[in-house]
């Protein structure tokens, strides 16, 4: 029995020299579950005579299976499957939920609170290993990484492997992948799940730089090794799509990564998160093919009343995939002190978005973090871990401001049940009961019962105020407890308020 | 001789009891210029046996004209007219320019600061004419007001012409416009432009609320009625197109107002500038049909760094129309001070955007001036009218925030010419000259010389600081005039900067 959300594959024999081209589907397999649910899913080559479909069935019950087109000299088949209860754990791909936030496919919520190593695929197999114990330790639930290596600054390694043959011009030949990069990264995508951790994957490159040229595929090329790889990842439970990552430091009209995005939706099989990722000009995230928006801009971060216009715009989950990193190189995108990183984390989640995390702090090898990963040095990470904690603590899809209109303070939650109140980096000596109130909600009522965390943000402690706040004014768009006195506070620490109801 | 911009009025006889029903397009003229520019513009019934058809010739030469598609008893023709240049003061409809921005057909640049009368087609004769002269003598530019009358809060005044017969059995009958209903809105649409001010025209109507059920129509009823009013009032060159205001009061599908907002583009022959504003769902201001974004949320206006997001995400012109009110009523979107509203308008030109104006005085008659116009009361508009004039200098087509990325402060402007900082409701007491400098930007360079003007936003004055400020020092995302000692300012006042290029 198959474990549901776990990769079936199924391997067939077929031509080996030469093999069938990459850049052609050598077979699809159709899978029909007893509940008349049908999945078509591409083929790929896997190396001399070894043809593969890869599968997640997320459901459980009863599948059979059968080959289709396949192409001469592929052997073709039919079987079956039974599936069952999945693994301890997996909860299957994440996909959007509760239109601004993530959930995995069986329900459980999903708060990214992720890192960046673009060159991470790159480097040494220890290294790599190393990078994922670091960021699963400092509670990482996401990893940024590329599929195609990066060259340019801060870049101080060669790669082992190169994704594609070279055809008698010395140009790239995407109808032949090199078996062993490809091998080697869905081992990467293995290791990141075996930690909890979804790969987002990126998979063309901005930073090739004229180093290895791989950003000079043409469309038809670069449309082949999107269906190459998909075929072969896409049963992963953990991969996220990012067509690029800073997708407008190349000179293409967005048509062309419309197309793309379009293609890569109508080619997965399992539907994975896609996104694309800017440099100083957005995408149109509000196209279809976009489940979140995943957005470059450190500003919108370091201050209130900002990322949650992006939530207007949308309509989907924002996620603030590069906001600056916690470093000391004298760039500015790459220097910030690990409060105002924190700082920007909290932000974010009171404007009921998302953030990423990254480290550029110099390496002895003259690199960073987010290129080449190791140990993280930053004082961040246990904030941030300290913060997903908290995230996984919320019973329900996600934070969601409560008055978008509201000047005075941000305030998110889940009307009526939970709102979280972040004082900024430096806190007041007291606080006054009071919630906000959305216009035309019912939330909160008199009589409602709340208790109050005080949240350190920094030192990472959660004190219960060891007193019980009954809702006993409510206004248009605010409510109170009259009655109660302020709470005192450690003035000046960066703090947060979660606000419980009761019973 | 006809003058470019004019409206050009061609008569044609037709049936007239029964006239051909309004929803049916009783003929087209094809224009055709010598250039071999050609524009289909459909024609209108006015009454009896009168059927127009209305062109505004924004091509200066000769011009060919024929009927098209009459219907039974309407007689067609043809003929020509030679165009010349326009009346002193026309520039012909506004048009986006510049992606964030606006300019008249001839180049002009326009610069709206608009104001709002919901009601204000539907007031007697001398109300509305007398609520005319005070917003231009204010010196605002532009005018939101709906074709349907309102009804609800705030509103204590009957409309005397409604715009459809009603048939038997009491419905509204979009076949048969009421013929003083529409020509009393060419005259208004006609008052305006005398004025100068661009007539922002509210297609359809959330604040129904049952008492007219003119929000009950089909949308194919919808659709007729849109036909009408466009070929009625396309031709003037002032005319802005809005779908409705608060969009989203009305429980109907987005689909809708996308199939009404492409048949406005498809339907109109002078392709004027074309939104829908929002209650609290944005609409998908990325899609084609839209031209500008139109937004409620006075948030995005409280505070730096928030409305430019905006144009990260649309790559269009941004126009807050709604940003609450200078008035006095208790609910939350009508009782602003002078001071922060025109601070919200500083905020928001200083982020690139612009924003409108409206006044929620309580009148004599219980109404307000946002519902009915007539004397401004409060003390924003002199601040508008200054600012707009101040706008009215700039030397391009609008100002662009510099550097998105930059943290500390908000400068608009002209690379390497012209700089607007914004320094808040209460100024520092001095400032040290330093210009932001995006990345990747030559601009400015060392040696470049600049004047400054302190303006006061609130006491209405400007005033060059007697000195020039050398650039000698110019780093990766700032330049700075070393040498030169702080500017002392009026501590506390409203202040902004702007920095000009001098030879």
């Amino acid at each position: 029995m198959v474990a549901r959300y776990a990769v079936v594959e199924l391997a067939f024999e077929g031509p080996s020299s030469p093999p069938v081209p990459a850049d052609q589907v050598p077979l699809d397999v159709v899978f029909r579950h007893e509940s008349g649910r049908v999945v078509r899913v591409p083929g790929f080559w896997d190396g001399d005579a070894r043809y593969l479909v890869r599968f997640n069935p997320g459901l459980e019950g009863r599948w059979t299976w059968t080959s289709e087109h396949a192409a001469p000299g592929v052997r073709g088949g039919a079987g079956e499957l039974v599936v069952g209860p999945p693994e301890p754990g997996e909860h299957g791909p994440v996909r959007v939920a509760g239109t601004f936030h993530f959930a995995h496919d069986d329900g459980t919520p999903f708060r990214p609170v992720g890192t960046t190593v673009y060159n991470w695929l790159h480097q040494p197999d220890d290294r790599r290993a190393e990078t994922v114990e670091a960021i699963a330790d400092a509670g990482f639930d996401k990893l940024r990484f590329m599929v195609f290596p990066q060259a340019g600054g801060y870049v101080e390694h060669v790669p082992e492997l190169l994704p594609f043959e070279r055809d008698a011009d010395g140009r790239w030949d995407v109808s032949r992948p090199v078996i062993p990069f490809f091998r080697r990264l869905d081992e990467a995508v293995e290791l990141l799940n075996a930690r909890g951790i979804q790969a987002d994957v990126l998979i063309y490159n901005a930073y090739d730089n004229g180093r290895f040229a791989l950003d000079a595929l043409t469309e038809e090329e670069d449309a082949a090794y999107l269906r190459y790889l998909v075929a072969r990842l896409s049963a992963h439970p953990n991969v996220w799509w990012s067509l690029c990552n800073e997708f407008d430091i190349l000179d293409r009209p967005d048509e062309r990564w419309t197309r793309a995005g379009e293609r890569l939706a109508a080619v997965d099989p399992h539907d994975h998160l896609r996104s694309i990722h800017n440099w100083v000009r957005f995408y149109d995230h509000n196209r279809s093919w976009v489940t979140h928006a995943s957005i470059q801009l450190g500003q919108a971060t370091e201050d209130f009343g900002r990322a949650s216009l992006f939530r207007d715009a949308y309509r989907k989950p924002i996620v603030l995939d590069e906001i600056k990193y916690e470093g000391d190189v004298p760039e500015r995108w790459g220097r910030l002190e690990p409060q105002q990183l924190v700082h920007q984390f909290w932000i974010s989640t009171v404007s009921g978005c998302y953030a990423s995390h990254g480290e550029s702090f110099t390496r002895d090898d003259g690199s960073l973090h987010i290129v080449a990963g190791g140990p993280l040095r930053g004082a961040s990470p246990a904030r941030l871990g300290f913060l997903r904690r908290l995230l996984e603590e919320i019973d329900g899809v996600g934070l969601d401001p409560i008055d978008n209109w509201w000047d005075e303070a941000f305030v998110a939650g889940i009307p009526g049940r939970l709102y979280v109140q972040y004082l900024g980096r430096s806190a007041p000596p007291t606080w006054t009961f009071r919630l906000p109130r959305a216009s035309g909600s019912s939330a909160p009522r008199v009589g409602d019962r709340f208790e109050v965390d005080v949240i350190d943000t920094w030192r990472m402690t959660v004190s219960t105020v060891e007193r019980r706040f009954v809702v006993d004014e409510v206004e248009r768009n605010e409510a109170f407890a009259a009655d109660a006195a302020p709470i005192e506070l450690p003035q000046g620490e960066a703090l947060a308020l979660r606000i419980r109801i009761v019973d």
